[in-house]
């Protein structure tokens, strides 16, 4: 084939994004002329999964590795430079200057288009003592290598940061029977949910014996006597070993340098074909900023499935611009499992949408992951929130032990579509016993939503700190034995016996009904109402605010 | 609280739709006087979930009394009367005549509205023998009751219908160690999915000792000297205990003697609003005809989940009318999973699209349920049909062990948002490596589609019968000798090489590419695209269509 006027197509970072690009490059133009230049020893590696290496889930190191520089070479007749770093662009030349990372050997090389697909960088901040070389950040296959080196010969494991990579490396540092303290900065873990969201989370941790340390920071690192952690709070902790997740920046030095528009917080800057402010030069991945979907704003969501497919989107841009359908923007969807537990959201959480003041509802709502009566029914946590406007959804948090995923990827699908609560109300879910219920979690959420919105119901998100408020617990009185609701005042009136009780409740004053779930809770909200009570109900009940494992009936005796 | 003014609503049919009905109905209006007749002893059980109580996976019988009489009473403060028909409807005098199953005796009920929520009636076609007391149904606990009984005794089964009970009867009986038959009139199981997408399960059934006959349908029974199954084929099965599930027809009866408007096939025709003809009579659930949600026209789909929505749709309107939304329709999402695998769809089939002249264009897809590299990755195959005009999903179809329904359910909301696949291509969908890829099935279905559309691949869902076409295997040449392709003549250049290969081709006839999965099939397209072939690709690879248990490669030694 005659490549003397093919495009010519250097791609800087050979992981997710570029990756990608070089994929979809080659398959649209067998006679481009593409090379990879990565400053790692690596290509195209499974980033995501360096945690399950180091804990022993995943036991072939060499499973992470995708595609290697030769098997890129030999099935995308790519040119594959590994331990290379492009160190300026030289844009009126169209060309950028490589240097070879062992030996310093420089060389110009020409480009039609160019990719950056650096990623970005684990934060490492500037604390007293943070050199010692028993911290350490986690982002190539060689960080995963020292971390699994020094779990060795560890005991005591601190893990600072308590998001995605934080949580996913506490739970495999357990596997390794390390102990282990996990700090995080705010008063909840996985800062981007919502607190009622990560109760569960947080008490499997502890059940798994991690140490949860919230609402506190790391101040500085001493090594003598031995070496330790001192938090903001003047708590210590000893450690063999640190792990610092605590978020990444954008590693676009190169594009800044180069003169690139670049966002606030230093992100390169995209349009919606990922083309930087030079149109032959784009940029995807965890080193750029675009769009939300939901809000239309500028955001960065560092995460491995919009890499893809920004790389992707920018080879299509590149080779066949007419056919390129824009960049419709991220949702931010993401999930992390730590030992029986997964947790995850889409769009926007509460705390998010509170913060940048747009009007919100939401319902938090319990079921069974599939039908209770069949074995292995396992709880399940959604929290639900909307435009009061529209009725449409901007956010879906859950948690649980199974079938979280489906319900955030049919929540994530939703916001792609715009779906109303009206709309998921009467969506057809797969159903059989053992995939999930007649009447799904995700259209009990959008049932609870319309009632809400619709008046039926109003839900609360705390119970309010007010003596005028009657407390009433609707669960059978058996159960409030067993599991009495001790955080606040309440009277128990089980459901069942609420029409023949309403005298002992002062229709003066308010009512909020609670439950285990929050279901029988809203039907004696609907009794209440309906017989002169001003009532609001706690949405997502006890499991939700108060304690995640509580039942909702006794065991069966026998 | 005073009734004398208040609505009294009648509800004929307390499962599914009907007890949906009572349940919103009583939160709606307290005041409304609710009766529940049921010509059965039991009101509100999972018929989901009668299969599992036959099979022992479901223990306990009590578990698939969703509620009694009794709790119906004290929860939703219902008149409930069970073992009650309904004999007729006096519309102008807005009553119904009640008769007692058990003793005889007639009364009349008065209401203001009445819902008819009869349900479906399985099939039960007049061949001679049908009357043998070894042939069973199975729609209620009774029928539940005398199966299991009939069961302990018999050791060959024949499951007459290869549809979604027919498949789950036949696998609790392997459960019971039973000798099963299942015998399906058409070429392939499953009736509503396309063929290739229910090999799967074909095997799996194989697998497992069942024995399954197609093509051929039962036309009689005969009890001398042995009972035994006669099917059109002149082929006999010989049976203890037969299960007929071939189908159900709607139990409107009592409507269409009361001159509601009835649809061509019985179903009972409503509006948006689940109102009959008679506005003051709803009806919802397996006896109604409701909107297909892809193409508007009438269509009926007896399944829970819509029958669970109908009917708290029709109290919604009856109660709330200004606050109704209409019912959008009904998509026919639906699973069945026996053994270790699952399938199910959404939507439209190809099969029903061709069948009603709608344009439609489709791709299969082969991919595992999450990140292969973490470890219990499993295949899961996903046909993609959508508009060619719009580009919009009009169906989907997916089989394999683990994460069916999730793609089932992503479709799913994909066509109730009218999704197109540029937007699929982007879906943002939760990603970690024990849940998924950060290419998704769902993403590279929809990257296919595009392809397909855009011309860059030409997807064919079988070789063409044309001595002209040359086949080429493109997998490696290993794994073509462990398992080669011998349903076609094929050469095998694996995708490695056919850069160097391509003189081996003859460049004037026409190419098909095939591998394992599709993968590097389609790959080894786009090069010979780009050199001058005239090259299709078979979409879904051998997977889809010889053998769905191919490996798309070979174990990894040691």
């Amino acid at each position: 084939m005659n490549r003397m006027n093919s495009i010519r197509l250097v791609i800087v970072g050979g992981v997710a994004a570029g990756a990608s690009c070089a994929a979809r490059a080659r398959r649209l133009d067998e006679s481009a002329r593409i090379t990879m230049i990565e400053r790692g020893p690596d290509v195209s590696f499974a980033n995501c999964g360096l945690p399950y290496f180091i804990g022993g889930e995943v036991k072939q190191r060499d499973a992470l590795a995708v595609q290697t520089p030769q098997t890129l070479k030999e099935m995308l007749a790519l040119d594959v430079r590994i331990r290379t770093e492009v160190i300026s662009i030289d844009r009126p030349g169209k060309r950028v200057r490589l240097r070879g990372v062992t030996d310093g050997t420089t060389e110009w090389l020409p480009y039609d288009r160019l990719l950056l697909a650096p990623g970005a960088v684990p934060l490492r901040p500037d604390l007293p003592g943070i050199e010692d070389p028993r911290i350490f950040t986690l982002r190539s296959l060689q960080d995963m290598d020292r971390i699994k080196a020094a779990a060795a010969s560890a005991q005591r494991v601190v893990v600072i940061g308590a998001g995605f990579i934080g949580l996913e490396m506490a739970e495999q540092f357990v596997h390794l029977a390390k102990q282990v303290t996990l700090v995080e900065r705010l008063d909840q873990i996985l800062p981007p949910l919502d607190r009622s969201m990560t109760r569960l989370m947080e008490d499997e941790l502890r059940r798994h014996h991690v140490e949860v340390i919230l609402d506190d920071g790391i101040a500085s690192f001493s090594s003598e006597p031995a070496f330790t952690c001192h938090l903001k709070s003047g708590r210590t902790a000893p450690a063999d070993l640190v792990v610092l997740s605590i978020g990444v920046r954008p590693d676009s030095g190169l594009a800044g340098d180069a003169g690139l528009e670049l966002g606030p917080r230093g992100h390169i800057h995209v349009n919606a074909f990922m083309q930087t402010s030079d149109p032959d030069i784009y940029a995807a991945g965890d080193a750029v900023e675009i769009n939300d979907f939901v809000s239309g704003e500028t955001t960065a969501v560092p995460l491995g499935g919009p890499a893809n497919r920004q790389g992707r989107l920018a080879a299509d841009h590149m080779f066949r611009p007419e056919h390129t359908r824009p960049y419709l923007g991220a949702m931010g969807t993401a999930i992390v499992r730590a030992f029986d537990v997964a947790a995850g959201l889409t769009g926007w959480s509460e705390k998010r949408l509170r913060a940048a003041g747009h009007p919100y509802r939401s319902v938090t709502v319990n079921d069974n992951h599939h039908a209770s009566y069949y074995p292995g029914a396992k709880p399940l946590l959604l929290k639900l929130l909307w435009d009061p406007e529209t009725g449409r959804v901007l956010g879906a948090q859950v948690t649980g032990m199974l079938g979280v995923d489906k319900r955030l990827d049919v929540m994530a699908t939703a916001i792609m579509g715009r779906l109303t609560i009206d709309d998921l109300a009467q969506l057809d879910l797969a159903y059989a016993p053992p995939f999930g219920s007649a009447k799904d979690i995700v259209n009990l959420a959008a049932f609870t939503a319309c009632n809400a919105r619709d008046g039926l119901v109003t839900p609360l998100d705390a119970i309010p700190d007010n003596p005028e408020v009657q407390v009433v617990d609707t669960r059978p009185a058996p159960l409030v034995q067993a599991h009495p609701l001790t955080q606040v005042r309440s009277v128990n009136i089980p459901l069942m016996a609420l029409r023949q009780r309403l005298g002992e409740l002062d229709r003066t004053r308010p009512v909020v009904t609670v439950c285990a779930l929050g279901k029988t809770a809203y039907f004696a909200a609907r009794i209440l109402a309906q017989n002169g009570f001003q009532v609001s109900t706690l949405t997502g009940g006890i499991r939700a605010h108060f304690d995640p494992r509580t039942p909702a009936k006794l065991p069966t005796p026998g």
